[in-house]
């Protein structure tokens, strides 16, 4: 299985590497070296490198990355190079919100479907899709053809909702409820809980403010 | 510098352990072993070994790692045990959302200011914050100690509101617009664009749905 090869950490960062390359191409700009990628990135050039020639050589001395080349490379690794449909369930300020960011995803991965069970939102728009109840999921995620689902749903109804989602068919979630879903192994989840990020920033923060030395 | 020693996907890792220590230890649950930690994180235990070895050496062979010790020194090295007041810009819907969240941080970091320009949102109530006009930004951090900024604003404002809250003192910015922000090297950006989730989430989808083989 391809998942097996290559890391996770290198999967995450090739969105990463996909806005920038897109962002170069808009302001056409045709190749790209790794030492501009990584300052731009805050990554190690050295590590971008690594991060490519898993999927080919990619790159030229001299010269960079050709970046049509690599936008179509990237976007076929990660799959985004066929239609990918997206179901939302939980209609709420983050769902809101998520539904909203619709308009940036210029790919072929586009939330196709909104869910709530809250009865008042059955019906409401959120820009062009409509609210629909949760017993219409299965038959939705069957006829679109939907394989990911995002749950934005509060935490105690994310487990419940992640079992209708599994039982409808779908193959990945993006989890931004703060619980670890229990889910067979053969459906990927991520989790996408904000105050980890946050978290993770904190280790960051400058030393000094209100601190005493670290032993590590 | 301590960021230079330990890798970001490591320091993005830690908040995950804790979210599952904390877990644990609300289940009274003493000790777990790498094994455990893997299963359920999805993660290799060699490698949760290894991310934690950094910090010292926390395992006990045949018991496993001290569930509420490990907790005390991911804290710490995560700078959790101590107070960190954060800033957020955008009281659109993922800027309510985000507000909302802070009832899951336990935690000593919470959002403790809202900022928005459009003056229809000024005065408004999200939970117990009211949402604050622009020019009250740089001294509302100063007088709370604030370190982190949250963008939530369309991608059109992101930048002028990063240079604002690096103008006002903020270290690190946790950025929602689907931009890449210039920022000096001294303040750590995280991008919280759930697009890249969603892309990255999309290379674990199952072979064969309208798909010819791959080359690598």
């Amino acid at each position: 299985m391809k998942s097996d090869k290559i890391s996770e950490a290198v999967v995450r960062r090739l969105p990463v590497y996909l806005r920038f390359l897109n962002d170069l191409q808009n302001r056409e700009i045709a190749t790209v070296s790794s030492q501009e990628l990584g300052q731009r990135l805050d990554l190690n050039p050295a590590q971008i490198r690594k991060d490519l020639a898993y999927f080919g050589d990619f790159g030229r001395k001299g010269i960079g990355y050709d970046v049509p080349y690599l936008i179509e490379k990237i976007r076929h690794i990660l799959k985004l190079d066929q239609q990918i449909n997206v179901v939302l369930v939980g209609a709420g300020n983050l769902g809101q919100a998520l539904s909203n960011y619709n308009i940036y995803l210029k790919d072929t991965m586009k939330i196709t479907a909104v869910f709530d069970s809250y009865p008042p939102k059955i019906g409401t728009k959120i820009n062009t899709l409509t609210v629909q109840p949760m017993d219409e999921l299965a038959s939705t995620v069957r006829e679109q053809g939907i394989r990911i689902g995002i749950i934005t749903v509060p935490e105690q109804e994310a487990q419940k909702v992640a079992d209708i989602l599994i039982g409808a068919g779908i193959e990945a979630i993006l989890n931004f409820a703060p619980v670890i879903l229990k889910t067979p192994p053969e459906i990927r989840v991520h989790a996408a809980d904000f105050t980890t990020d946050l978290q993770s920033l904190a280790y960051y923060l400058h030393e000094g403010k209100d601190e005493e030395e670290h032993g590590y």
